[in-house]
């Protein structure tokens, strides 16, 4: 019996499911050409409304593997492992857990994103090197990973070619929006990409795509599954991204945070150290990967692990070979804008709330990031944080220092940070950096 | 600011109500083909599930009707009136009706359609006798209908193109049961047309896209609503559908029991008058045309004058004259299927239940309707339904009679024939061909 998509929609628009051979002739067939755009839309719409099961999103991410090639990192004794995070503002721990934790011996084959929406993407950051080259053959990129232990570029059209036109056409007929879809699209690039382990960073709060703590839950818990159903070492972790992560957003500063971190830097300001959070994420993280990837018997040695790398500089040695082997330019330095401006606070209290995502948009306006997908960013470009939340302000105290390569983008960027921040008569409640950590063994708060 | 497709199917996708510009920046983007079908395919899913308001389903069908020509009736003392049915099995109205309607005095431009799914459709009737062409431009409809009071035709390509394409993509996408969608399509056509009133036969039952009297309801009352809004005089039956109408479904055998009852015969079977239920709806849709179009002052005036028109000759005569006006072959014939075969009742009792869309589909096993919209149909083909729902039947007797072209289609449909009747041990509870009646004054049932 043949197949006809009108039925399979009908089918999902019922709310019934449907079986491996279905979803099979729908992704086959779109990825083919043979089942149209507009009938895949349709059917995506039906799935934003009715769901898929487990063993639907399992299947749907087995059929996107599928649809090109796949990696396989055969290196004794050892299991590569990467992170992916669902997104925030100022997100930029991968840089650093890339060097520390191939310098702690796991291979970290990574295949990062663009920025998307109000977040910024690793691929982004990493181009304010000068001559730094995220797109690497598959070939070159494995190389790299087996005799240096790391590599990050993007995703090629070799990999998950199902999942690159889905996405394609997700985002512009409104069905991003899906967990099952956000589902098999993160896992099936990831599980082409060839690891044996994942660490999951789940964002919630106001620069985060999931809005609260439950929603980020419900996500990171059914990413677990499909790994486990694939037979991936995994576990997730739920963070706040109620304000931006660390000092800095954009590009060229991003990168700079992440080049003091792995120096052992600190930025003091009031008392408070501003890179705190990111560097604690990190490690987190990055412990997590370690005892994914066999190098650390638990968490707690393999964050002693990761903090002796930080250290003594073998991080931050990692960090400057990635740049060297992905063609950054001897001698390089980072972009530095050439205008800056100041937003500062309407009265005195206390920072009682960031709109994550509006600093997230007035870096889009400042050019950190893109309106379209054409759009070309200013690697310079990028937001100082001068403020945490909770944190006692007097008016006329500086929020945040803008830097831009052209003036006029200035006046859209504060409109936009100037509603950002609210202040109040009293610090709200503080929201701990670290929600919870979904593991095989359950949900573990804090 | 510049609409965004995508933004508006978000915004429908979130359930959110459209203003008037974005249903229009949308049926007119679908038409022109800015706005791409995948885009329109995702918003037809996500009204499915979120439905229309009254007011945008009234700007739809707005849009719809201005993306072409509109028809204009100016005859002095009249106004032009059409009847739209939702569809059944042996639904054959339109070809009793338009004559007679014409011979009351009123002018009915009828645009009809063709066999949709399981329903057959006025065209393909009309199509089975000899030369008859449905096909004229809108110039010849025109004159015909202000010269002879009537004619038929499909629709042309300058009336509603934005509907046609609409309906095309909601045909593949599994979009076609939508309330909304659904009037909106109907209505504009009737609309464009240029009629002054309309009578909508919305079936429900076993042989109805509506399966309960509650749906056709809810459907019926939309229709009318879009009608007042459009100061159309509009009336709405709902009528039963459990059962095929009157003693044949197909094309050929369709038109001759027709002409049968516009020459006044009858179909006694066993005491009963198999023709008595098609003559019976016939004329209250027809006496309700009449009162619509002001010829008759209620419907028992208008139900005598429909009698006394087909007791005379006169609806008679107005067919024949349409044939004639419509391009049939001096002195046609319908043509007759070469082989025939019968479905015997496997048991003895009462027809408890007739699934009237397998009957349907048995047609179009037969070769009486389309599986794909390319297909050629055999005009001849169709089945002669031997019993009604109640009657008593012995086990081996003949339920369905069977004409086809071909014997090797008999199979098919004598399975799904034979699983179309349920014999019971007693009657079931009448169902009253006429349920009930909407009029702007409410609902009267009976």
């Amino acid at each position: 019996m043949s197949l006809l998509p009108a039925e399979l929609i009908r089918k999902k628009r019922r709310g019934e499911a449907h079986d491996r051979g279905e979803i099979e002739f729908l992704v086959r067939g779109f990825t083919s050409g043979e089942v149209p755009d507009y009938q895949m839309a349709a059917w995506l719409m039906a799935v934003c409304f009715r769901s898929l099961s487990s063993a639907e999103t399992a299947w749907l991410t087995e059929c996107m593997i599928h649809s090109g090639q796949t990696l396989e990192f055969k290196i004794p004794g050892k299991i590569a492992v990467d992170k992916h995070s669902t997104g925030g503002v100022g997100d930029k721990t991968s840089l650093i857990i890339a060097p520390l934790t191939a310098a702690a011996g796991v291979p970290v084959p990574m295949m990062a994103g663009r920025g998307l929406g109000h977040t910024g993407g690793t691929l982004d950051k990493l181009e304010a090197i000068p001559g730094f080259n995220v797109r690497l053959n598959l070939d070159a990129f494995k190389k790299l990973v087996v005799e240096t232990g790391t590599a990050i570029i993007g995703q090629t059209k070799e990999i998950c070619p199902a999942d690159l036109k889905l996405y394609a056409l997700r985002d512009v007929t409104a069905t991003i929006d899906s967990i099952p879809l956000i589902c098999a699209s993160i896992m099936s690039k990831k599980l082409a990409e060839g690891v044996g382990g994942l660490v999951l960073d789940v964002k919630f709060g106001s620069g985060a795509f999931m809005k609260t703590a439950q929603e980020a839950e419900v996500l990171a818990k059914t990413l677990v599954e499909i790994g486990r159903f694939h037979g991936l070492k995994i576990t997730a972790f739920l963070t706040s991204m109620e304000q931006p992560l660390g000092r800095f957003a954009g590009n060229s500063v991003e990168v700079q945070e992440c080049m003091d971190i792995l120096q052992g830097r600190t930025c003091e300001d009031g008392g408070v150290d501003f890179y705190a959070d990111t560097r604690e994420l990190s490690l987190r993280l990055a412990a997590a990967m370690l005892v994914l990837g066999g190098q650390a018997a638990d968490a707690q040695t393999a964050r002693a692990t990761c903090e002796e790398l930080l250290r003594s500089g073998a991080a931050w040695r990692k960090f400057r070979e990635i740049c060297e082997n992905q063609g950054a330019k001897p001698g390089w330095e980072l972009p530095r804008a050439g205008h800056e401006a100041v937003v500062t606070s309407p009265g005195s209290g206390y920072v009682a709330q960031i709109l994550c995502e509006e600093v997230g948009l007035a870096g889009i306006e400042l050019g950190a990031g893109r309106r379209r997908a054409e759009d070309e960013i200013d690697h310079a470009a990028g937001i100082e944080v001068l403020v945490k939340l909770g944190q006692k302000v007097e008016k006329g105290q500086p929020l945040f220092r803008l830097l831009a390569g052209r003036k006029d983008v200035f006046a859209g960027a504060t409109a936009r940070l100037a509603k950002s921040v609210r202040i109040g008569p009293k610090p709200p409640a503080p929201v701990p950096l670290i929600h919870a950590q979904i593991t095989e063994q359950g949900v573990f708060y804090g």
